[in-house]
């Protein structure tokens, strides 16, 4: 492709959107974030208004666009929500953003912008973002996990985003952790690593022991501050992600793995967890495995919006 | 690429070497084994003699087909072993092919030969195969599970072969599993899937719980004869790879699994395990996941070494 070039990113989730410019100088650099700005999503309107609010947004970065005199190439989406890769539309979302599921995000957009737009899920951006410009930049095998509420992740293989057949790859919040067998999981099986190494999983442990029903950021304050039940639980969900990341390696062999999401902020213990989990597990010649933290924050599902899009024009880079 | 193409490949095993010339017809078409020899491996020589047999059979290989009139386009090896991806060498072999470890099978084979060579491990050349002409033909995200003596397996992603960065991509011998916790591994961890669910965990277990130190396939008997213990550890040998599957499926969304290998000649009530243990701890959207049994039996290795040396050369296909 033809430097510099400028794709337009929006970030769709339950509570905000975010737009950007990203300006792509050349070859081999970073893209730089020129303009943003984000509006409440206001979900409770349901997703037909919503999807117009996207189509402003993407509206009002183009004009932002041609305001600097650049050209826009395209219009790259993160949602949250599954995509359905062929029609990039909502293949299903939950709750936290009702009648989105159905939406046809890339004809709307497509229609109203007259530009190409490619749509992919908000946690796959993120590790698309980040493994191309981010914590694991470069790789060709990767896996980005995200441990917040529930956990997620993201799966790259050959240096591209893996979707896989429904557009679930990357999931891990059901694979089997040692952890938590036994736990009855809302999927309808059992012992799943989201039970005990998630957001919503230590709380729901410590509350089942004993604790009071305290958020999950409360519980790290008390873990740091030696409450030895908050310790235990937060201390399990460190080992119980480490073990799962040697599930992982051992299934994948990735360059590396990353690690972003609310979860990280428990600390360095909860860190030192993970990795003793991981190092538990895993077979000695796969021992060396980088896990790092994120790195591009908010930016990284916009990065990775604007990938996928250069990825689904096929442009050589 | 110009159709017809003929490729030589060869399958190192630790007991026998076996090559064969494929014939690719023309495009969207299956290659065909034109022509097939075995000869021992005899690995106890040695790895460097055993190289010399490759040679050896690699340019009988060649001759035969200048006897057919027909032009090679290159070379495919599978074999036994950790391949280096960038050497084309042996990164690593164990005891059964002593002093493979190390041995330059690419350099050694494109001096010897003068035609193009690819070398890769010979589970994933198993899978590659299967995924290309097999019961997987066609797909994008795979995962082809070899069950046999040990659990290893091979992972396609964008409808290649993942190597990831060791070459152990598609292991799946250490991930965790629940009906194994608490097992000791011989790789320093616990729990891990091949302590339950294969041949040699098979038989681990059964001689354990009391049962005589028979071999998997007398175990197989025993547990179609319905003796009770050969029968519970056949079925948790099942539920555990069924459970594995699920976890695997979680995290790759692939369009289908493929199981191949000798612990399937358990027969109908171990598949019927496989099922339920998958069904258990899958979430509902990914239920329908087909588990197939591979389809191309011993000529596998050698069309996905085929395959493997096709992209290799980067051939419009």
């Amino acid at each position: 492709m033809e430097y510099p070039v400028v794709v337009a990113a929006l970030d769709i989730g339950g509570t905000k959107i975010a737009g950007a410019l990203l300006r792509y100088a050349k070859a081999g650099q970073a893209p730089e974030v020129v303009y943003e700005r984000q509006i409440p999503t206001d979900a409770k309107r349901g997703g037909g208004p919503v999807l117009v609010t996207v189509c402003d947004m993407a509206n009002s970065l183009l004009a932002e666009a041609r305001a600097r005199r650049e050209e826009v190439l395209g219009i790259g989406v993160s949602t949250a929500g599954r995509v359905d890769a062929e029609t990039g539309g909502i293949a299903y979302a939950n709750e936290i953003m009702p009648e989105w599921t159905g939406q046809p995000v890339r004809d709307r957009l497509e229609e109203s912008c007259e530009v190409p737009v490619s749509v992919l899920n908000d946690v796959q951006a993120h590790g698309l973002g980040e493994a191309r410009w981010g914590a694991a930049r470069g790789a060709q095998t990767c896996m980005m996990i995200a441990a917040g509420t529930g956990i997620g992740g993201a799966l790259i293989a050959h240096g591209k985003l893996v979707r896989g057949n429904h557009g679930f790859a990357g999931e891990i919040g059901h694979i089997a952790c040692s952890q938590a067998v036994g736990i009855p999981c809302v999927c309808g099986g059992s012992g799943h690593l989201e039970l005990v190494a998630s957001g919503s999983g230590i709380e729901a442990r410590y509350a089942e022991a004993g604790g009071e029903p305290v958020d999950g950021a409360e519980i790290s304050r008390r873990a740091a501050a030696d409450e030895p039940l908050a310790h235990h639980i937060i201390m399990q969900a460190g080992i119980a992600l480490g073990e799962a990341i040697a599930s992982i390696t051992n299934l994948l062999d990735p360059d590396m793995v990353v690690i972003g999401g609310s979860v990280p902020k428990a600390g360095t213990r909860w860190r030192a967890a993970v990795q003793e989990g991981f190092e538990r597990q895993i077979p000695p010649a796969q021992r060396g495995l980088p896990i790092l933290a994120a790195e591009l924050g908010d930016h990284a599902p916009l990065v990775g919006a604007a990938e996928d899009l250069l990825d689904t024009l096929e442009l050589e880079r």
